[in-house]
């Protein structure tokens, strides 16, 4: 039986990613090495460096003095790195607070300037996407969480604004096309639409850097990262290869367009079940629904049981809700494909005929 | 023809490390998913990572007190991330610098405390060990290098001081036993014996941490991946699933006693025909000699590349010297097999055959 990953992360990667990822561990391009041992500072290896950072451009078609890093520590060290490199201490940053990754940000933020929480869902446990709030025209960035997996939303359009934009794309970046030009800094940890865990993609405007008054740790300053190309010091090597991989993928699947197209078919065929399915309701609020983690949950806690034993029956696998919410999450990023999802609405229906 | 290994890292690891880490690519332990694609709070992942935890203490027979951290960003973190937790802004940290990586961790540790460089071997180039020196009492912690990649030069025997060592370790860490008990923490990039670039192993005294007077940033302090098993936020997975397969290959093979006797035979293979043969030299000075990175010279410039191509011939990959140094080193470490050593060796005689 086919299994179906619907993990929140790390998630579901490509089958033929995973493939050419398994056969370079065993012997990278026939050279007679494993990827995992061969020098970051080899031709090989640097190609790959490259080509990732290319196909990042290229996929986001990106400005000119926009730069493509590929570091480590995960989305928890952008949080502030972010703020460390971009807020004064005497400076103000304006956040949204959508959720558990936006509250992280803020409060690590903290710790290097002043932070203006303008706006925030937490009045509703986070289920909708805040739209009505003002920002201040002197505020050195705008942070928002582009995609919040536990509860289910997403920003489907960003603001407009002469403040430059940070925002976390952990969980949809590459899902859909987006302007890059209204950001300043884009961060997103790979594992999920990306890569395996252990690498983070930064996008920043490299006009907004090197203004801030502080001393700041080479290895956490953008600009040593730029200068070096990501090697400042040795690279997760493995990591930003299958990203590279997983990056070539989206390119042959048509580009961010045709991934946009995938996932809102995927999305329509469990927000459709949920809203039909008379034993299931969404937890967001209709318009900010993720195209990326569908929430829902039960009517009944005692169906909660049962249901996760019947979806995993089918193969489903992943679904429960995070603990801080409840229900289930279907995750359905990228890789994730329409068989995977009509499995799971099948288990639904079948759940109702059941039970109903 | 077998290609012999011998780049000084990202390095070489056991074959049969690297099949099963192409196998759990595929479909780790037989769950029908891919180790890239499941959840680091998964029972499999967890189970991974308490393996590590506990060979890691197994093998350096740790004491109580000391707790094992699998972070990312490479010793080149570990150089402010040390400061930063155990070095007042008024504090006074001794250093030992033995070469470029020493002095980088003198440069980030300056930005949070008093740096006081109590011996340098910069004056013969780092070519040796520095002996002669007076740690201060009131010392945070002293900072040496225990291995030098450049170089080629290791310590092998540590100062014995009330103050607490921090040392690092990212390149002879596990090819040896040691004494943990006399350091206060001690780091390592994995990319040399332990795993692929990506991971870093952090073992500290707890009893050192949470005294100085200063702000962190979650990600930066010690005591919240302690408090979280390494797992603060999502760890580098598939890095971290390595270092276990190595940490296991190592304790199969017989522990780090079986490691340093395979290590020091390797060694006097490669010394010993440094010594013999007219057309070589050694740069370090003899008693430092590392047993991990043999750093050696031709007699004639003209005879460098000459030698570098017959190497190749011969299988023999990565043997070219670190640009600051020139000339050649053979890095030796835990996985190199005698036979790759051997195949360096003839090399290096049938070179004296035809240009002797």
């Amino acid at each position: 039986m086919k299994k179906h990953n619907f993990s929140a992360g790390p998630a579901i990667l490509p089958a033929a990613v995973i493939e050419q990822a398994a056969a370079a561990v065993l012997d990278f391009n026939g050279i007679g090495f494993s990827l995992l041992e061969i020098s970051h500072r080899s031709p090989e290896f640097i190609q790959v460096m490259e080509e990732a950072e290319a196909l990042v451009s290229e996929l986001l078609q990106l400005p000119e003095q926009y730069k493509v890093l590929f570091l480590s520590g995960g989305a928890s060290s952008q949080f502030f790195m972010t703020a460390m490199n971009l807020l004064e201490q005497d400076g103000h940053a304006a956040y949204i607070d959508t959720g558990t990754w936006s509250s992280k940000a803020i409060k690590e933020a903290r710790l290097f300037g002043n932070v203006d929480v303008i706006a925030s869902s937490k009045d509703k446990q986070y289920t909708y996407i805040p739209k009505d709030y003002l920002i201040p025209e002197g505020a050195a960035y705008l942070h928002l969480t582009s995609n919040n997996t536990i509860y289910g939303t997403q920003f489907h359009a960003f603001p407009t604004t002469s403040v430059p934009m940070v925002c976390d794309m952990s969980s949809d970046i590459f899902s859909r096309p987006i302007d890059v030009s209204g950001f300043g800094l884009i961060y997103a940890g790979a594992q999920k639409n990306l890569g395996p865990a252990g690498v983070t993609l930064v996008i920043v405007n490299e006009e907004l850097l090197g203004k801030v008054n502080r001393v700041i740790p080479s290895m956490l300053n953008y600009k040593n990262h730029i200068e070096q190309q990501s090697s400042y010091n040795t690279p997760p090597v493995f990591p930003i290869y299958v990203t590279m991989l997983t990056l070539r993928w989206i390119k042959a699947m048509g580009g961010l367009a045709a991934m946009e197209q995938h996932n809102r078919t995927k999305a329509a065929l469990i927000y459709n079940e949920i809203d039909r399915n008379p034993l299931f309701r969404g937890v967001a609020q209709t318009e900010d629904r993720s195209l990326m983690n569908a929430t829902f949950v039960t009517g009944d806690p005692a169906h909660e049981k049962p249901f996760l034993a019947l979806a995993k029956e089918a193969g489903c696998d992943g679904i429960k809700g995070h603990r801080s919410v409840g229900g289930f999450r279907a995750s359905i990023y990228n890789a994730m494909e329409q068989e995977s999802v009509l499995a799971l609405v099948q288990a639904m229906q079948h759940f109702e005929r059941v039970n109903g």
